[in-house]
């Protein structure tokens, strides 16, 4: 199926190619569309008019369409944060943009995140955020919090805290989205308030960091945090 | 199959009751040495020598016997910790004694802990901790909490922080049960070392209610964790 009758080696690897990125294409929409039960390799085969073998040999599993799926809403949420968090070096606001910019992205798969959820969950499951394949899609998101914590200017926060706190932000914006699952509110408004209000918390806390009586306890509670994620 | 041979009524009610008590023992047994994605009613049936039908006449399905299980760990939960509750008035000791003994219950089950989390994870599963059909389950160790909060001597805690603590404890709880689904350490014991740092970031915090610079600012804290539960 991939020899092809043309002479330029060129065109072989440019039909390949296309062929995986229409199967990529349907897949992240049949997603969007129908969720993580109801899509099947069989469906996505059908969809691109190629054959399940040929499906098998671009995606062996269902779960690598998932990772393509992850780094595309990865993405597009590092193109949503970026030019926002161009226009504020204030370390709270520049927080506020990567985590709403990041429920943006997740809303319209509200419908699914229940059974995506049950997929993922697992800590033996291929598809979990913290699992090795999942890695790909990990490392934007901890590269957006890490670039909202180091182009904040004059930041509040001594060093000895700068170091563990995106990876407390990367937990924090799991957990916000495992609470944005199980959210009914209007607009998932419930997730909104919660954020906003652990921003204000943040904001009240950071400042005591220099109080040398509360250095140790929120020293110790960062580093808790991100001992969780490690 | 309900209408008995014997002519004493009482007779009928004992069988069924003995049915009962022994599908039930048998599906507990089953979730601990088999898990939860193998035990079938099928299975529980045949060991227990009756049919499928009279099996679900007395539990309308597997979920029905995940909510025997629960509450009968969160039972034996109660049954640990309340003899050592009584021997201890320190607020931070008592709350160290529920979660223990609620991570001690659990242990036996650490193998199929995944499996058991991905099936109760959905919220729209009637087997998720926080879902009506949970609510007996739920209710005990929410007692359990209230009872160690109550029960403390001299309690350092402004009654403002009072209300709260409960609900937010819960939810500390079902956290450090996710955690420690995912906790590969030997006897997973990252996950007693994080219960210990919370519980001594909690005794370092709990005197700061009474300053009034961070009263605020904790008092937030606290509504916010209680809220998530809500």
């Amino acid at each position: 199926m991939f020899s092809s009758d043309a002479a330029d080696p060129t065109t072989v690897l440019t039909k390949s190619e296309r062929t995986r990125a229409a199967l990529r294409g349907i897949a992240l929409r049949s997603f969007r569309e129908r969720g993580y039960d109801a899509t099947t390799i069989r469906l996505i085969a059908q969809e691109a008019d190629v054959s399940v073998g040929t499906t098998h040999y671009h995606f062996a599993s269902k779960n690598h369409l998932v990772q393509e799926l992850y780094l595309d809403v990865q993405e597009r949420h590092r193109d949503a944060a970026e030019p926002a968090l161009a226009a504020s070096t204030d370390l709270i606001d520049r927080l506020a943009i990567v985590y709403r910019t990041g429920l943006d992205q997740l809303t319209p798969f509200h419908a699914f995140a229940p059974e995506f959820l049950s997929a993922a969950v697992s800590p033996r499951s291929p598809i979990n955020p913290l699992s090795p394949e999942s890695a790909p899609a990990l490392q934007v998101i901890e590269g957006l919090f890490r670039e909202a914590v180091d182009g904040a200017a004059g930041a509040p926060l001594p060093d000895e805290f700068r170091a563990s706190l995106p990876d407390a932000l990367v937990l924090g914006h799991l957990l916000l989205a495992l609470f944005w699952v199980y959210d009914r509110s209007p607009g998932q408004q419930r997730t909104r308030t919660l954020l906003d209000r652990g921003l204000r918390l943040l904001r009240l806390a950071l400042p005591l960091t220099r109080l040398p009586l509360l250095r140790t306890p929120l020293r110790e509670l960062l580093d808790l945090v991100a001992s969780v994620k490690a």
